[in-house]
């Protein structure tokens, strides 16, 4: 088990110990039964002293994440293993756990864990496949396959189909990106992007700023590079910029990971005020802004939301992503990385490294995309068949939901983000609603640092709308249920 | 400039800091023209002494990759950027040259930097299309894209698509692998698998062995992980496990990366005997080892080589990779990698994290390929052309090489291992030959550490076969006159 320590963190070290223990048992990566090393052992690996583990470790059995017993050594307890069995491996590999890794968290892994098959899935952020222009891709796909056999024969180059980096330049100056070809990168789905620039320029000790609440898989990324993670409070405007601000005197900041337009998970879109001042930060602190655009098509009103940060970047600090997942389709696995200067020519030589490049037919499929109307034709029906399910969600929600529980109304995107009263447990609630053939993701995932667990994210892009209605429905009702409970009336306290 | 300096490699820091900037300069990661950091600033970033950073700056002026000019600063010179017109960003950008990466080498890129479109390829260790069973691969693609929509509108497993798993297991029965599908995960080549094995087990300081020379791609990876790299060097029989044996002593590997059969540059199969002393040493010093198969299907012989080493693995400590694309096709991106125990659930979570999981489609479209009889009638065609490649190259190097240059008999794979006398560069070598029209790779890039620079791959699978006896016939030619040329006379050494 390797942990990364950062000594500057203001973050004492016994603290950094549990709540790296704590992620990996909350990933599944540490499994009920599981041996940690002993206090000496994890001392000596870490180079610190006896007592910053052993303390640590009595944080850890407080909150009943781990059990000593005596003679024995520490263990992984209950109630973590939720939906896996263990692995009955046997010992003779057991060799295998004193290999350490660079792994502190997965939650994307452990989500897709959760056996959803018959389940009404509120967790993912997907669209349902009605949404989704299947038949055309498809029919491309299949064109290009039979007319191109080189797409199967040859390696792609590794920056990416050069036609499609041609054809989606339109779609970028739309947003106000004036970009060339040669600074368009494309990618397995942007969360390859999210990779590509953290192991390219973040490292261990070195200071990212994430949003709090975040997207959970770039918390994931960036605790596997060992960065100091600092984080920043979203309000209805977005990131708070100002608390940036403070914290880029003592801290200045490698990178700034932000999700600007319906930021997931809590739909909060930055204003165009604040985006003029995290750029300016970033530039006078010399950051990189790594800017993830997953939904800003997605707009539920009248007026695009503001334009992205890279529209305003004239000295290439904002390295920005473009997934088309929340789009087009997830399962061609196509991003879009745009940035300038020598960080695209480093981002390239990254990705070659990485994998030596994207399959060239699933991006061809999707040129005619962006090469033709077909876009615009597409994006304004999709959002308003997204704006018809939030509103469903919203009026199920005024008109169902128990007192108590808080939610926003986002003006675009696929999610809403859901508050219990603060002495409640989502992940509780979530094995409730899983018994009732429910999910939906647990907000605790989505905090960084320090978490927050009565926060949900539900999302209302992946059921089809009837389904959605029983599910959202159902879930009320079993609110209802959990506000109402023991628990709630023995730890309630008062907002 | 972020380098990983270890303090404990018995490498002088300052030869540590000047094979790290020669790397970045024959990567084309730096430029001509383009400044270096100032010794101070240097030392201070790298928490060395002035006159470690400084005798490093004075070694790289020898060697003439760098050039001081009073009062202004260090500067890459001039040779070194051969393929590449340097960027024009404009003041602007300079901040950017302070952002430390990563990345400190990147031949793969480098290498698809070189304009190849009318040139004689012979330096791609890929097929021609004529080997590649494209249309029937382009068939069933086109297929799945019309029959299973869903492929485009979901997110796939993690670990890949599980029919794909199942259909693989009776190909890795037959070379000895019993492996249940929770034990394979699919990547996006096996490129990938390499980098997500050091992305997950590898770290700055941790000792990794690659061989000498080795796969440029996955010294890559490695460096850019900040790995001490160690390496042992290869013969007849592959790598010679007793020097690896009194390199454990001192410094146990965490991970030791092999090509055993058909090394990829050299062409050497490590004997069955030097398979089972490299597992036993794994085993008796805890350490990973990363067996890359890319080409042991492509044996020339009557028999199939010996078995992997993975097929006598007890105790999980080998992961095995094997991609297609040197097989059946580069582009769908497509490996397979094999693990049990913990490293499997760590290598899938890391998967996700790195991309959430490859395209279905491509993997869809290989299903058949394994599922039935098809890789049977495939592979023994391939393997008599391929033979006959290799059988062609090596009766023109025989009748028309120039004496001094040596060569290997590959018995499979795809390339052949060129030495010229040790007194002279293939680099220089290879400016002569792409005037001409011909692309190889140069030797230097395989080697880890010290690099040798008289030795030259020549791939004899890329082009179509008569082109290839062109190619080769020119090559042998210009050997001729290299060998000849004024630079020998002053410089050669008797061998």
């Amino acid at each position: 088990m390797h942990i990364d320590l950062d000594r500057n963190a203001g973050i004492t070290l016994s603290e950094q110990i549990r709540s790296s223990i704590v992620d990996r048992i909350q990933s599944g990566l540490l499994l009920e039964g599981e041996k940690l090393p002993s206090v000496r052992n994890l001392a000596k690996c870490l180079n610190v002293s006896l007592m910053t583990v052993f303390h640590a470790y009595e944080l850890l059995e407080q909150e009943g994440m781990i059990k000593r017993i005596q003679g024995k050594g520490t263990f992984i307890q209950g109630k973590t293993d939720r939906f896996r069995d263990r692995r009955e491996e046997g010992p003779s590999m057991d060799w295998q756990n004193s290999v350490a890794d660079y792994l502190p968290r997965a939650q994307y892994w452990r989500m897709m864990q959760t056996p959803l098959a018959d389940v009404a899935n509120l967790s993912m952020a997907s669209l349902h496949e009605s949404l989704i222009p299947t038949e055309w891709i498809s029919e491309q796909l299949a064109q290009h396959a039979q007319l191109d056999h080189t797409l199967l024969t040859e390696y792609g180059p590794v920056q990416g189909d050069g036609s499609l980096r041609e054809a989606v330049l339109p779609y970028f100056r739309e947003k106000g990106i004036l970009a060339s070809p040669s600074e368009i990168m494309i990618l397995n789905g942007s969360q390859q992007g999210i990779d590509l620039v953290a192991s390219t320029f973040v490292g261990p000790g070195d200071t990212v700023v994430l949003e709090e609440p975040a997207y959970p898989c770039a918390i994931d990324v960036m605790r596997k590079r060992g960065a100091t993670v600092y984080t920043i409070p979203i309000d209805a405007e977005g990131m708070q910029v100002d608390r940036l601000a403070a914290l880029c005197d003592s801290r200045p900041p490698k990178l700034i990971y932000t999700n600007p337009t319906f930021q997931n998970p809590t739909g909060a879109v930055m204003s165009a005020r604040r985006r003029a001042q995290l750029l300016e930060l970033a530039q006078s602190y010399g950051s990189i802004i790594l800017e993830d655009d997953a939904t800003s098509d997605l707009y539920f009103g009248a007026e695009p939301p503001p334009p992205p940060i890279k529209s305003m970047d004239r000295h290439g600090h904002v390295i920005y992503l473009k997934g088309i997942s929340k789009l087009i389709s997830p399962g061609c696995r196509i991003g879009f990385l745009i940035a300038n200067g020598t960080f695209i020519t480093r981002l390239v030589s990254s990705k070659g490294i990485s994998d030596l490049g994207s399959p060239l037919i699933t991006q061809k499929a999707l040129l005619p995309f962006f090469a033709s109307s077909q876009l615009k034709k597409h994006a304004p029906l999709l959002r308003e068949k997204l704006k018809e399910r939030r509103d469903l969600v919203l009026r199920i929600l005024n008109r169902s939901a128990p007192k108590g529980v808080h939610w926003n109304k986002p003006d675009g995107g696929l999610n809403i983000w859901l508050s219990l009263p603060p002495a409640l447990n989502a992940d509780d609630f979530h094995m409730i609603a899983l018994q009732r053939g429910i999910s939906f993701l647990p907000g605790h995932v989505c905090f960084p640092n320090q978490q927050l667990f009565h926060h949900l994210r539900l999302s209302f892009s992946y059921l089809d709308a009837r389904q959605l209605e029983q599910a959202v429905m159902t879930l009320c009702s079993l609110l209802h249920d959990f506000l109402r409970s023991d628990r709630l009336s023995q730890r309630m306290m008062p907002i």
